[in-house]
């Protein structure tokens, strides 16, 4: 049941092995395999060692040969985020991914996230789309507000309509995606009068819920029968479990297809073969990252070791250490969310792309065959 | 001098071998050869032939098949258009260009063209800036009008603001090419404060002027110094020269770089062994083209044989026949204009892709080792 569930998540120290599991808000989807994937921001960051900066031109390069990795070794999704500062350079998630489509066959590609809120509905439902024409209907969209605020001053829009913007544009990008044809009004972007949509993806585009820990955006998906992804750097997850059990019992309570009712976890991510050398070795790129990127105040400046270490740990939020340590972690998480994919954000701080690629390779060649030969994996 | 290449011009009977160049406005710019590219609008038009119409995702795959190929075969450009139409499904060219450049190793990408009337010259910055950081800076935007009129009323533009949209639209864009902090206000956009415009491409975006045939349009480019392309499907070439002219010498009095100073010509093409074959071949999928997407009342509707053929002959617009009589109009075009590249829309109608194949590999076997070895290219 939700609530023992969320008991057992705040006790926070949840023996996994000795446990049968009781997520029995999943037991109508029959077998269910969790996906595993990664994400970049594509932050341009100093390499805290060599003090080197690479060019934003190789960073773009380091991508696409990461998204190729993780599509050669069989992770599920490769993510992409938006941002509009000069020391996160991609502005523009759908042109990637269309170019890391051409290089990958299986992997599906998403934003991650789209900052709907100061974006025009009708462009992104076209550029996506046309993502999804272009990689064999591979193509999936995080609808977010972001982190970062940049975009609200670059484009015009009133941060005091924070939540009315994302609200509205997301009712209108959801009923893009279901007609061919479109007549609407709305407070922030003009009417349409039986307009074309064009192009149509080759599929249904599946719309995801970013949401960053408020308990109203994870009620909002389960409202609108959206599939949702938690994004949570900081805290301990099971600070999220009411939240996210909260969604799920929205989305039934309204009825929605259960195809839509799906959980992601995204948070930062780094695996070494020793889980010493692994949180050793990450430290001064994850602190790198902080110090020069974090978008608000509460995140800034420096995280100390003794923070970093605490994020690290089994009941923390970040996912550092062995692939050991990450299948355990899968599978702590798995009882606090039943969730259906995870995603690593591996390549923060200025972390030379051959340990990116390490990581890349150990999710996908030990941790991905523990979780798809998990009893969780197999009975929820 | 520009008077005596506008009398030859439009005495419409110029004997090329039987003559001397006379480009001197090209004198500066020692040995140039000329670029020869193909464009799409992706347009999904029934086959006239066999009624069968391809799906839009095949239509998008074989279209990166024609890029990849002309790629292979040496071809120096590659343009898409954007449209917002269900029947001409590509309203995103960045992303339809960043797909094809995972693909293609040499080939320049750009659009064909970007109707900047009605987008946000910082979205456009932003993904062309990603498309050159994808394609290692081989990313190219023509800004122009475009020839309908859908994208108006899609994204809340008012047509009677035509001009002055696209006047201070430019404005905007050339300056985010200049620098990647920017100030600026407009009346269509909201201001910009020291404004972070980023990514940053991989070198300067070029930026033409896609123009239609009004005078003013050439001379804006002249007077911007920006390169310009004429898109002429329906006229004498000659009617143009006087315009070419005019961009040519008002760009040299405002001082402008010479490198920005360069002319291309667009035109529907068609391309087989047999100067007949190609006329008779490709009559049906030009009139079909005609007939489903015309944009204008002056270009709808049936075009008749005679006019179609009319518009192939020796001093028409089209490039319909064999590799020597595209060879013999690129030649003559080249005194009307001394153009810097010539593009030709090879993929309208409903053509089968193996006959756009074709006309590809006969344009990189046949056309391109002519224009190379030609005195034409050799001495403007």
């Amino acid at each position: 049941m939700a609530g023992e569930l969320i008991n057992e998540a705040e006790s926070n120290d949840v023996d996994l092995k000795a446990k049968s599991l009781t997520l029995t808000t999943k037991t109508n989807t029959a077998v269910s395999t969790m996906e595993l994937g990664i994400y970049t921001f594509g932050d341009i960051t100093p390499d805290p060692n060599s003090g080197r900066t690479i060019s934003t031109a190789q960073r773009y390069a380091e991508i696409l040969a990461a998204a190729k990795l993780a599509d050669e070794t069989g992770l599920h999704v490769f993510g992409v985020g938006e941002h509009h500062r000069l020391d996160l350079p991609i502005s523009s998630p759908a042109v990637v991914m269309a170019a890391i489509a051409g290089g990958t066959k299986r992997i599906r590609l998403s934003s991650a996230v789209t900052i709907l809120s100061t974006l025009d509905p009708v462009r992104v439902f076209q550029d996506f789309a046309t993502v999804d024409l272009l990689s064999g209907g591979r193509a999936e969209l995080i609808a977010g507000r972001g982190a970062y605020i940049e975009s609200f001053s670059l484009f015009g829009d009133d941060f005091a309509n924070y939540d009315a913007l994302f609200a509205e544009k997301l009712d209108l990008l959801l009923r893009l995606s279901e007609s061919e044809r479109i007549t609407w009004n709305g407070r922030f972007r003009s009417s349409l009068n039986n307009s074309q949509i064009s192009p149509r993806p080759a599929g249904k585009l599946p719309i995801w819920l970013g949401v960053g820990g408020n308990p109203e955006s994870a009620l909002r998906a389960g409202e609108l029968g959206l599939p949702v992804i938690l994004a949570n750097i900081s805290q301990p997850p099971a600070n999220f479990v009411t939240q996210i059990a909260a969604y799920r019992q929205r989305h039934a309570e309204r009825g929605h297809d259960a195809s839509t009712l799906k959980v992601a976890i995204a948070t930062h991510t780094h695996v070494a073969k020793d889980s010493q050398r692994a949180l050793d070795e990450f430290y001064p790129y994850y602190s790198a990252y902080f110090r020069e990127h974090a978008p608000r105040a509460n995140l800034s400046g420096e995280v100390l070791r003794d923070v970093y270490e605490k994020r690290a740990e089994p009941g923390g939020p970040i996912f550092v250490g062995s692939p050991q340590q990450i299948i355990d972690k899968l599978m702590y998480e798995r009882e606090l969310f039943a969730h259906d994919r995870f995603l690593g954000q591996v390549d923060i701080g200025g972390l030379p792309y051959a340990k990116v690629a390490r990581s890349i390779e150990l999710l996908a060649t030990h941790v991905l065959p523990a979780i798809r030969g998990s009893g969780v994996n197999q009975v929820c």
